[in-house]
């Protein structure tokens, strides 16, 4: 197994936090701008961060235990956020992904895992068979692209005003490499 | 101008507190790995962002507002860190930087700077000219190309342990785009 449970939730504990003290509180043009049509902004970002923790990771880690690879996961909706953000400000957004991901690690904790189950089989409805321990590791790796997709975004509001230093600056030049 | 100084100064002002958040007591796989020979790890990261509190921005704004651009910049050593970081915990790290960082930012407000300062030039010593208004930005923007970098040097860590999710997750076919 490339996976160590105490390892995953050290990180996965600290998203939140993190977020938080880069976020809160600071001035629109950062967290309501995106990169353009069809994009993302840090607050559509968060919004999407809370329906993983509703609808994508322990759903699906329960299902496996329950079912195996026998049920498919349910398809995960990327522009859910569009909808459940309406209406609220970032400091919400901020406050429920702390409570959700809280909730989320207590259960995971609760599951007393042994290493057996980390080999379990289950089913992505695109990928097919997949194990528990790669979805653990990807809960993780999921944040990490969203902070790596965060800072882009962020940087995009000063491609300009960056002048010539742009040349130098990786986060520049990051297309973002999602599918 | 593109750049609005106190947008620069609330960014400027968050990354330390966010690198704490997320780097702070995590376990030494996601701190001290990097991507492969030559390549940095967070821990490197964060000494080298210290460097630039120490050497880069604050003494290039003053250059700028002293000399303009008759006096060209002096290099900035992007190995410092291997140097200076020894010894050292990235507790340690995360502390420096913060205090640097807030000293800095004390010392940018008391500069009273007036809207024609902005457009002062100052001379690159492999970029040419730029103005003081470009240094300022790419101060936030190089925060944030690092916060990228981290980002992705900590998911490099499970790019196996995802399994078939490796495909979905943008962060991990970012090359960098670094010079």
């Amino acid at each position: 197994m490339d996976h160590n449970l105490n390892d995953t939730i050290a990180l996965l504990t600290r998203t939140p936090a993190a977020l938080n003290s880069l976020l809160r509180d600071l001035p629109e043009m950062w967290t309501l701008r995106n990169e353009g049509d069809k994009t993302w902004s840090a607050f559509d970002i968060v919004g999407h961060l809370i329906h993983g923790e509703r609808t994508d990771w322990m759903p699906r880690a329960r299902i496996i235990l329950q079912f195996g690879d026998t049920r498919p996961f349910d398809p995960f909706d990327r522009w859910a956020q569009e909808r459940e953000s309406q209406g609220k400000s970032l400091d919400q957004l901020l406050d429920e992904f702390a409570r959700l991901r809280s909730e989320n690690l207590d259960a995971l904790r609760a599951m007393n895992l042994q290493p057996a189950d980390f080999e379990r089989h289950g089913r992505h409805p695109a990928l097919g068979v997949v194990t528990l321990s790669e979805l653990l590791a990807t809960w993780v790796a999921h944040d990490l692209t969203h902070l790596h997709q965060i800072s882009r975004v962020m940087a995009h509001q000063y491609r300009e005003a960056v002048g010539p230093w742009g040349e130098y600056l990786g986060v520049m030049h990051c297309a973002g490499h999602s599918s």
